[in-house]
């Protein structure tokens, strides 16, 4: 019988919000797949489940290059495919980690188009995880959203054409990857209407986490890689 | 010294989905709030834990009203805060239970806010658990955004002024307790521009958990309370 690949969402960094489904499951699979761009946020899931991992796991690493090159990418994903394929066409079962949530702009699903395209009868099996700015509202115990009360997730990479006219739609706005266009997203929320309490969180659950009550105060900083902002509106 | 107490977020209903700290921490605790209102889904969180909790272990309920009295809420949730007080006043440390998130659309933001009311020096910690919505999208293998995609979670006790619009500019939506205007929900999708996917899950992660692709199936159905529609658009 053909093994098993399980997309495991490990949370943002901090061990304690790894789901105990995934601890019990990297106790009992034969292969542990993990991302190994240094540049990417994925590498890091490989730190936050380290303890929970058997002495002398088999961990492998899988190349997600980034870049907008389809034929490097499409090369690096269908190697991936092939590396996993060929343990769970061995019998094996296997998981691959992934920070946050596994199917919230994550890698993991990405894994499971091109897996799933060498093996449309390929078993894969996704673990839920906890996002990154639930850690983050924790620290500040900060209520996402209450009541009737709407939330809208942005990823930072979008182009900010309505940003400004959906951030005046919701109550909560969450920017993930803020670090690139940081201070023409401030630009942007302080054109937003009425009040905001607007937080920037690096690196949540990681040692080097960094939560600024004010985000603004941070205009002109270079912001790390892992940078979210959190845009709540004050009534 | 004054006790802590913790809102551990516990996730929908699987117990394969409580953070290992949330476990960690119902060892370590002497008391375990835990609503008691049959009505509600945080009556659920001590399934969700039950086999996490140690032999003994001294549970305590607190009462949130499922009413609109503004009277009989406050009254009890004062309530609540001096049975939480009572037992921090004593040294004791002791956790709340909540499913889903701590901090969205959870009774925790209303019990920090009462105790922090009645002692501001209160200490009180967040934990964040694994909101429904990811756990339905799990059962699918269904990535919720992937790349620039957004997604915005809207509850269902809203009302739908906006809807559509909100609806139309963004990639994913996700509408929480979709119980009790179901009908008219789908409605409101089906005006929405373009294709989508649209998928009803009840009771995510527990026992009668029902996930249906096609929502517009279940049309004039009766739906349980915690009920929720998933629409993704198709590109």
């Amino acid at each position: 019988m053909k093994g098993t690949l399980y997309g495991l969402g490990v949370g943002p960094g901090n061990s304690d919000l790894v789901p105990i489904g995934a601890v019990r499951k990297l106790a009992e699979v034969d292969v542990v797949f993990a991302a190994s761009s240094p540049k990417n946020d994925f590498s890091h899931a490989l730190n936050v489940v380290d303890e929970f991992l058997p002495d002398g796991v088999d961990v492998r690493y899988l190349d997600f290059p980034m870049t907008r090159d389809q034929a490097v990418l499409e090369a690096a994903w269908n190697e991936n495919a092939r590396m996993v394929l060929e343990v769970l066409d061995a019998g094996k079962d296997a998981a691959f980690i992934t920070i946050g949530d596994s199917l919230l702009f994550s890698t993991w699903s990405y894994l499971m188009a091109t897996v799933k395209e060498h093996d449309e009868n390929a078993q894969l099996v996704s673990f839920s995880g906890v996002p990154a700015y639930h850690a983050a509202a924790s620290c500040l115990n900060l209520p996402l959203v209450e009541g009737s009360e709407t939330l809208l997730v942005f990823p930072g990479v979008k182009d900010l054409e309505h940003f400004v006219e959906m951030g005046n739609s919701v109550d909560t706005l969450v920017v993930m990857k803020a670090y690139k266009n940081f201070d023409q997203l401030l630009d942007a929320v302080s054109q937003m209407k009425g009040k905001h309490r607007v937080i920037a969180a690096s690196n949540v659950g990681l040692k080097n986490e960094a939560i600024v009550e004010d985000a603004f105060t941070l205009r002109g900083t270079k912001m790390p890689y892992l940078t979210m902002l959190i845009v709540k509106s004050v009534k």
